[in-house]
């Protein structure tokens, strides 16, 4: 499948920051938003940038360069993601960053925004160095986060691991057990019960209601889920107990048909068993990923990368509800 | 003069962050540099943007940007000036903060190198505008300077009034007196006598020095000196009492040349009682800037704006020393 | 009315701070109170006076004063309103923060008891120069308050607008968001749902609470308000939720008395589109604010300034049960 | 002697504060104090007041009150000393911490002025008392003293150990031995050697250079010095190295004339072994105090109380040159 | 009775440390711990001596000497009790802080074990010398101590008033009201309401839970219970509440049996009648405490000090069920 | 040669704390030393362990364990060096610690006494090991040291390097540049000139006042030195420079005699191009240790390990001056 390469290409040619300042445009219109105001929210509070020399396994120096973005704390000490990913930038950092000033505004949670990242390959990388890279970044963002400053949590992949050795660092730095300091750590740290699976399940409330309003029953409804990761897994998992038919399922390795309907709990273990992909999964027809984005389903739930339907495809789109899954906040 | 319209053109098409690495490429290769250290070298420590909403006279709030850049504090806390200037970008923060670690190095006095700025149009600023937006700046970069991690100074268009704001702001911040935190500050703040004539006497010292290995007579050279601010006036005035005949003078509103020399503390008090220019000092011809810099002097001193030799009038230039004087750091 | 006289008189005259030792001297001889107990209560731990000078909207410097007492943290981190008047000074404040700590010790909560204020007339100042007196205030008395030590609140001429200021103040001094610093403070800043009601609800509580006591039946008994400010209105509307018939109300511009009732939600409307005043309402016969305290009815509630009940109109009153809500601690 | 009784009058009759007030109207005036800088300097800009409960030997709990006032710190941090008195008031702390920015001022050390005080009678207390009164007092202070904030020093009935108590309590508090906290500590502490003597040197100094100023010839001049404490004696004993004759000496116990010189040595050892006294002394004949203020001499000292020449006694004096030791700061 | 005698010995022929690592090594072994693991198990992560002079009511200053001993924070921040004792020594307070660890860890809550204690008599100090070495001891631990690292608890001969002292120092010593850094504190200090009573509950909810497994019914069984402190005295108040007859109690003073069960509501109000000691109690007939231990009961819970069950008496307990109540973890 | 396992046995049969007190109780007893202040003395103040786990070059977990004592502060912060050693233990450590309080008392300078280790074989470790291992230590004590409260230096195995990683990771837990904390860093980190000659360079200044003292002239002098690393070549070097016959070297591996002289200067660049031994050497006869330590010398400077005269060798020494080099305090 080309979809990493065409996510890369997407990175390439777009510039997600000016994305993020058209959008608010017509938002600001929309609601006449005070001129002085946007000014404000156009860019964002704050940002640093900087480069981490970091110990690899080969006895080598290699020097990492990080970011994070503070867009707004005007309702609150900002939340926001850390990835790591080669594809990491300022304007993809600054852009996300507002994104989640946005999403906790609207969802009226007395947090503001912000977002960060390495821009590193941490497939290619050992486990103990990215620990020293983590450990890196925190000693440098250590006056930035804080328990009433700017909260991290997991993003493109980071997870449970990455946000521990962030309390562990942050901790030592300041002299005492900081847990709170992110959020999405594990369990026996504090983490929350549930966070794993809150995106899914968020997932389908949000099309339970859009259902409920548009008149949908769900018994009668079938879906096509886009992404078999954290999220995509999940929300076809929950689909499944409301009454959906997932016909169709993906992930950047395959992509499956099956009119009579999925069975998601054998596609989990399959995947589960299968080094994290479906490829090689029986219980569908092959299809590729643009097939599934225009089946014709009642709804859409495209939970793998951002900018997955675009003028090319957004036409021939027959779902009657499209719920986003790819860029929900990360809290 | 077309000096400020050059400048901006020079800020426009040029990266100075290239350009600097450029020049480090040459010395690393010279030195055999180490590629890890070299690798290090090559990006800035840190680099913090902020955005500053601040209240103008006319009670609307205008957002201004501001950065500041500590590229190394391998040989101890960070200096480096503060500039406030339409042209001020992160590319150009970097670079000079780059330099600010090489000079230090070079210089081998405990410092590591930074530079900070906001882009802003100070002419067009009252006193209050200018206050607030330095105490913006201040409570923005409170965690990135400090006595023992980053020391700002006054640069391009900020000097003791400026510090003397920092000083307050931060002192406030921090609980307590701490007129450490930057250098250049007013004398009955702590600051150091001298200091402002410290950058002229400099050039003239090196100059002194160049000379005597060069087994030139003071007494008996000619110098032209470019820029007639803070720098190039005291420049000229030490050479003068060194006695060389200073034959030519400029800033960025005339240029003078008199074969007799000229009387130089007149030129400073007529440039005191004309706004601070010489335009119309009536102690020499009036040439092109241009002209200036390729007399057949002994000595020349660049001491206005980086960037004044170029491949165009280097081969032009008839001075058997050119000492720069507008690139020196600020410390 | 002569009532805004009648309270600078008050002020003038007496010193609140020997009334306040006098009821102590009373109440301590009742308990048979501990003799160093009692020098100890005699006195505040702590009262901070500070100068502010303050930047008018005329540009003229003018220089404030304020005040901050703290009576006693021996149950926990001291409570107490700051206020804004001219009549603010050091005995009354003292007195002020002593009652808060009785009242607090009375109530079993874990706080200690202080007050606070700024001798000014906020009425002729414009928004912006309360902005930089309150960050002012905050400022001098950045090392007495804090989550664990001293917890402001709104009090006379002061509320949410105040609290948020000193919020953002306290937090930009502390270098962390410390919404817990005040009580009082606006809602999406943290705030408690219900404060704006609070006292008049408390007062209503206590009302019913005695009513039960003596055994009067709210149905059948007639009541009088004094004040028709948060805590009058809100005692008028909760009185008249449990059944009680509010014949006469009043506020510093005019008192009004309807045998058969009065309509508290169109005082309430009444008054809020007459800039706050009940002068001129339709709904009662005219009287004076001194018949409305010697009326006959059953309730009595004094919800205006304090001191209301002296000497001379002690006697007049009929009223069987008084209940205070003027002299209410702020928390 | 009734000079203890008279001091206590003074100091009842009197209100300090405003005496400085005045004499600052009247400096204003002259050198044309702008007005608004005249507002902030009238008013000191902080005050803090506390009571301390103390456990004395009795094991009774006894409530003692302090105060500290920070006139100013517009020059530095600012210095002052700390007196126990049971004379000690707000009145007359403000006014002293004025007086003190007023002295570091006009000597042009980076300074602004403070004083400090305990309401008390430290002839009628342990030293175990002393040292719990003094913590209490530290810690009650612990938020304005500070290396960069306020330094406290020696005033009346303080000195080294009391300085040793407070350097001791103050560094367990802030977690680190911090000896520069205060001035006038115990040598050992990191006290300054010759500060004992320093200010009867300064009282020596200003004479000889009014004497030189006056055309008087120290060789032939008598002089009479009030109080015979560590500033009276010293300033005797540096007169008489400089060639003055010393006729008169005086304490609160006795005053001695002596037309042929008085032994200043002798006395001071006199003194020494006599409780601190020179009530015995055989070096000269018994005057009172009043008349040696208005002995025939060239110079009179009085190194005793403030307040020693009066409306009254003014007319009478007959020393060509008055050098007040009394009122000199104590930094 | 010897047990005073018994238990001196004790801790003098064993090395608790040492007793501890036994254990370990067998549950290591067990549980094939990992050996690394292990390793790090065996040592404690951080032991604090401290020597502390304190003044005696006697005026003489005497040094007493303190431990504080953290093993493990790998759950969180680590509890445990600080024992004021003549036996206290390193060997004891590592190995009760590895207990504090692996109770900590068994019960799952979020912290790890730590231990403290001071080595003395209280029984021969009077309260103000407990309260000057309980300061003393807070002063040398403050660095240790904390919210989110370390919190102390009553344990041997400590209890609320030594937990208020601690809390007052420490937030002396740290700026604000701290009463988070113990628990065991005061109620009105923030205690927590059902603290003293929860041991003995806690035993008795094990012995009930044991009892039902081993199909006990409590109205048909016997209990012996040794120590009669608060931990046995209220283990054996609930142990009858839940029907079980307590036919034998005891403390270091004097044991009894009674075949038909002893009324515990009385031993207790006789023991708080006769100096917390039941010597003389009529409920029951007097035998030996190793008599109480090998009696023929149901269920035995030994509430005294540690170690009471030995290789001697281990073979000779009848018990069918020992519930271990001297050895609770202090929280 | 035997050396180490000579001081093996020294280390495992001695208890050199105790020895430290014998010591100081015939002072004590000489001095008339107050009682209660000599119970203080006998104590360290403060003793802090810490076990660390360190991650070794072969992935494997190693668990060290590391001492800190600060025996007394009373004339300052306190001093004394951090030994890597297989002999450091608790008594050792406290030893040390109070021998620094004593050599800083009396050279009179404002400091107390303090000591530190850590047991391990720094001899067996890369030097990545012993970095980690120094940062685990510097974390462990982080609240322990400081610029005004405990400042460690080089000893045993430690030097430069040490140092400069603590001054690393402290500066990075404590948030700013901190050089101050160690003394012994190097030169370029701010590190004192001449501290590396410093102790022999002692050696000999003691040698010519006590040689002084007693009519020798260094001219007509021979000398036998001890060890031949830091201190004993540099001390031989002074010898020699002063005039004095160096007859006799040693180190662990070797010791020569020449009775004309050993050319110093040879035998330091013969160890420096030996692997830091002088075995080998030719400027001499071969003898053993214990041979050297009997010649017939004026000058015997022991600058190896401590206690190398013994009860044995005591009457045998010939030398009329013996100054010890071996246990001079590491500052």
């Amino acid at each position: 499948m080309a979809d990493s390469k065409k996510a890369k290409q997407n990175h390439e040619e777009e510039n997600p920051f000016e994305e993020m300042i058209k959008r608010l445009d017509v938002a600001a219109k929309i609601m006449k938003l005070d001129s002085e105001v946007y000014e404000i929210m156009k860019k964002p509070s704050k940002l640093v940038y900087c480069s981490m020399p970091v110990k690899m396994d080969n006895d080598k120096t290699k020097v990492f360069e990080g970011f994070r973005v503070v867009h707004s704390t005007a309702l609150g000490p900002s939340k926001g993601g850390v990835r790591y990913s080669t594809y990491v930038n300022e304007n993809e950092v600054m852009a996300l960053a507002a994104w989640m000033t946005f999403k906790c505004a609207v969802a009226d949670i007395p947090y503001g925004g912000a977002k960060g990242g390495i821009t590193c390959d941490p497939s290619t990388m050992s486990k103990g160095e990215l620990e020293r890279l983590t450990r890196a970044y925190t000693n440098a963002m250590v006056d930035v986060f804080g328990v009433d400053k700017d909260i991290p949590a997991p993003d493109m992949n980071t997870g449970p691991q990455e946000m521990a050795w962030i309390v562990d660092e942050y901790s030592k730095l300041k002299g005492g057990f900081t847990p709170g300091v992110v959020t999405g750590k594990p369990i026996h740290l504090g983490g929350s019960l549930g966070r794993s699976e809150a995106t899914g399940r968020g997932v389908m409330t949000a099309t339970m209601e859009a259902m409920a309003k548009m008149g949908l029953n769900p018994a009668k409804c079938r879906a096509a889920v886009q992404g078999f990761g954290n999220v995509g897994s999940i929300t076809a998992k929950h689909y499944e107990a409301k009454g959906l038919k997932i016909v169709a399922i993906s992930d950047h390795t395959a992509a499956f048909y099956n009119p009579d309907g999925i069975d998601i709990e054998k596609a989990i273990k399959y995947r589960n068993s299968n080094k994290g992909v479906i490829k090689g999964f029986k219980g569908g027809k092959l299809i590729s990923n643009e097939e599934l984005l225009t089946l014709n389903v009642d709804v859409l739930a495209p939970c793998a990368m951002e900018n997955q339907i675009t003028d090319e495809n957004a036409g021939k789109i027959k779902a009657k509800l499209i719920v986003e899954g790819a860029n929900v906040p990360n809290y």
